[in-house]
């Protein structure tokens, strides 16, 4: 099984950012969880608002707390609006449903951490973050 | 880049609470935060309810950690409600979507603090907030 | 029985502020509270750092909580500190165990409401209270 | 007025990991945060246990908190237990009253940010952390 190591995880940071820089969006945060959902690499960008760092740990982190990924938690937000909102206060970091907190799996499928990104609207934090991804030659997963 | 000294804060609380007079509205309340979200100066009037300074503080401190104002988050939460909801359990002073939480910035275009007003419906709020930071000689933004 | 109405609280913010002065003491937080807890008044000076305002408020909330001055608050905690721990995460502004922190009563005796100070020693914090609320008329117990 | 930059901050994270390597000490985690106490960017070295960044972070957010450093904090500890003991509830990142957490000030002597180190012991911590300041061309103030 591989291990999100710091190199790993910087890496996902790295590719994140340039891909935010080649798609010309807002400035961005990331983070990279490993799979107990705790903190391996955190950058904010120069001009994203304070917020920014616990709102990609609680797309990241609600992600690995619920097993699927922050676009499918917003799904079930729309569905089940109270469910979702009840796990905010029992979750260490929260549970923020929107699209941007992406489950890492290695090539057994094995899951091995979580990304999150939030600056943008959520559909961009979220093919930024699959771009990190798939930059570290990892893979995300639904 | 100008701070927000106390002078200053002072300065906006005073003619926010007079332009409330003139307009006939409701007894408010004010805070005026630093860009990193800490109280300089509060300001709650005879009549004005208890939770009313946390209120204050959240319109005010959950535009500054989102970067908008909060007439802007409010319109978010009409939107996507979830996602908006998601953020008060994360955010350190919570995020109360609700016109009357200004972003303020200097001459430059810096992000200083932000105000935030409550007491009256949320636009009559709003209306003190940008007399207060105009009698200041500074600039809100959306 | 007379009330903390914004008028007093800001004297006592003006008078406590000024006497900081006249001593040369460090800058300083301070907050009024109302006898519920609730905030009425608060001014946090250049150069006073990002958590005094909680201070403050812990300092003044907690004597009101307990219905005693932070200082024999202080006393206390040097007896029974695990007790006066314990109290913290059960009151919404926490209780800070520190001389700062003064209970203000009207010419009957009443008890309606607190100052609470911060920045310098706790010794100076209170003496600058004592001064703020005499300068309003008001009595400190203790 | 110098601030964290992104660019600036990542210089001292790495900075800070290159010394901790230099000299052979423990796996880190490296916060550093901007001077609201918001973070910039944050690593955590393989081997470095699941609690270490909310402890760089306390350790860091509590110096700007009040304005000193960790070490001095602690050094308030030692002395006065209960009330350092009571500002953790009342702190949005907790404040860790140990070495490691150092306030950065640019050339001015302004107040830009705070780094904050743990995983060895709280000296070799700090050693680390005054490094990556240094390399960064800023300075640290106790």
């Amino acid at each position: 099984m591989v291990r999100i190591t710091l190199e790993l995880a910087s890496k996902i940071v790295t590719a994140t950012l340039q891909r935010r820089v080649e798609l010309g969006f807002k400035p961005l945060c990331v983070a990279v969880l490993d799979p107990g959902g705790h903190l391996v690499a955190m950058q904010r960008e120069d001009g994203a608002s304070t917020l920014r760092p616990q709102i990609a740990m609680a797309k990241a982190g609600g992600a690995l707390a619920l097993g699927i990924s922050s676009r499918k938690i917003a799904e079930m937000a729309s569905e089940r609006p109270t469910f979702i909102a009840s796990l905010g206060p029992i979750s260490p970091h929260g549970v923020v449903p929107a699209a941007g907190g992406v489950l890492i799996v290695d090539a057994d499928g094995q899951l091995i951490g979580a990304v999150g990104v939030t600056g943008d609207t959520s559909d961009n934090d979220e093919a930024c973050a699959l771009a990190g991804i798939a930059a570290a030659g990892l893979s995300a997963v639904d």
